[in-house]
């Protein structure tokens, strides 16, 4: 991990154009144009015995879910992609059609390389769109004060992955296993919610360290309410609703929820651009001065896990 | 090979939006977008023992040199960086920030990621540029009676590769060990040049191989005069300057020089530029109707030879 960290550290001194936001947003945006590069490797961030067309989707999600954080409308992909056996291959490139085709969002160009033979795939794909008319959301802008919220329910990736392993065994899970193996890039949601917010992000890491993440881009504390963290009821069937429950969920990652911070007189605004959008969101907590991650349950403090996410 | 084949013919089918230009040219364009994303990977399109500076620039050089051939001012990069042995992952930082400097773009933005351990590398770059006010040439835009032209000297990298190897031996030899390490994207030649020519490309998997490419894509026939294809000086104590060593240069690929035509009324004008810019150019061939490249050696038909390039 301190490797990692010390070369995108490096990177960071490299790059020093404000277009880039010090590489620590979701996404450069440059004029009106947002533009993400996610890569996925294999073995890594998706199981080498994954269904290919899963894969091709998440790849597209993972890009288009940076895009939905800056309330950006897609415009088209580039993809990166390493050669295999050639039966995945084309497998993959079906889900590909199906994911862009579902997204409404044109492959522009890319390339196709070899590997050394046996070697791990790599996978990468630039996602390009338009910022929003006023401006595209930064995560290093919330006000003390704010409300922060989030979108949809937090853990069931991190169930389904656990499924996926044989980790949990819960039948009628279909919902957890598709958060895992199709995500969904909360675009419409996005775009919506972007006059409306003071900062926004997605949740890929995890709830937890993600909202770290914001507090500590912004120079203000968050406190998490873990009681208001929205489960699913499969989630709930899985791991029940308690204090461990959420801390489960909110440390899985990979949910691709829009995380944000709002003036408490938007709440009005957002719920009913929620109820517009069909994707539930909820309040999970308050920024203020300080700095750091508070966490709460029904009001007492309660002590950050060791692992707040995942750091890949 | 037919495997590639395939998958890109699948990609080609996914890739329906007309930026996309069937998958076919060197980048993507939109509105006065040039969009272009290239990946190298070790073992296979750099050495694992090459000095991690040159990989970055080489990383840097080839996408930038998409660039060139569409007459685009860079804007910036995003990159797709897979981690590996903390000491190799500086430098190429360094070098990175060297190629970027040197060029003067950007870093905006892209994703980091660990493999799996001892899997070879696999670095993607992205890069953006605004196209010239008259549009970016097309490689599909040939006309017939144009005169087809190639900047710089062809060869040199190809040499390089061959003494990196060991399968040539020669003083003195630096400005191809620069070419192969150290290539340079023809930026501003491609910028100068991009209002007179009918169609450019640039020539990454060798003279032949592209001449053919750019020949199907316009749909006309291309007759490039071997005899007329600019050698260096170091190149010529390596091989000569017979037919032979003329195919050796014509088909090893990694020049990254331009390949254009031009109706013939612009020679002067090319030339003229050609001296502001300080790249030399020559006329190497001709478009004419019908199909398929043909070779010529003062002015005899010379038959192709099996190999016309690199095909990773």
């Amino acid at each position: 991990m301190s490797q990692e960290f010390d070369f995108i550290a490096r990177l960071r001194a490299i790059a020093t154009d404000p277009a880039a936001r010090g590489l620590s947003d979701d996404a450069a945006v440059l004029g009106d144009l947002v533009m993400t590069h996610d890569m996925i490797v294999e073995g890594v961030h998706y199981l080498p015995d994954d269904r290919p067309q899963d894969v091709a989707w998440k790849l597209v999600a993972v890009n288009l879910s940076d895009l939905a954080a800056k309330g950006a409308v897609p415009v088209g992909v580039l993809m990166g992609y390493s050669l295999g056996e050639a039966a995945w291959d084309m497998a993959f490139a079906e889900g590909l059609e199906e994911a862009l085709a579902a997204y409404d969002v044109p492959l522009l160009g890319g390339d196709t390389v070899r590997m050394v033979k046996g070697a791990p795939r790599a996978l990468g794909l630039t996602a390009l769109g338009r910022a929003p008319m006023g401006g595209a959301p930064l995560r290093s802008t919330m006000q003390a004060g704010d409300d922060l919220w989030v979108s949809g329910t937090i853990g069931d990736a991190g169930l389904g992955l656990a499924l996926r392993l044989g980790h949990v065994e819960l039948d009628d899970a279909l919902d957890a296993h598709a958060a895992y193996a199709l995500p969904v890039a909360r675009l419409a949601l996005g775009q919506a919610l972007a006059p409306h917010v003071s900062a926004m992000m997605d949740v890929s890491d995890g709830l937890l360290i993600d909202a770290q993440r914001m507090a500590a881009a912004s120079g203000l504390a968050v406190t998490l309410r873990l009681d208001a963290v929205p489960l699913s009821a499969t989630f709930v069937r899985a791991y029940g609703a308690d204090a461990d429950a959420v801390l489960t969920a909110a440390t899985a990652g990979e949910d691709f929820e829009l995380l944000f911070a709002a003036p408490a007189e938007a709440a009005a605004q957002i719920f009913a651009l929620s109820g517009q959008v069909g994707v539930a969101v909820a309040r999970v907590g308050r920024v203020q001065q300080g700095e750091g991650l508070q966490l709460q349950w029904r009001g007492d403090a309660v002590e950050l896990p060791k692992k707040l996410g995942w750091t890949h």
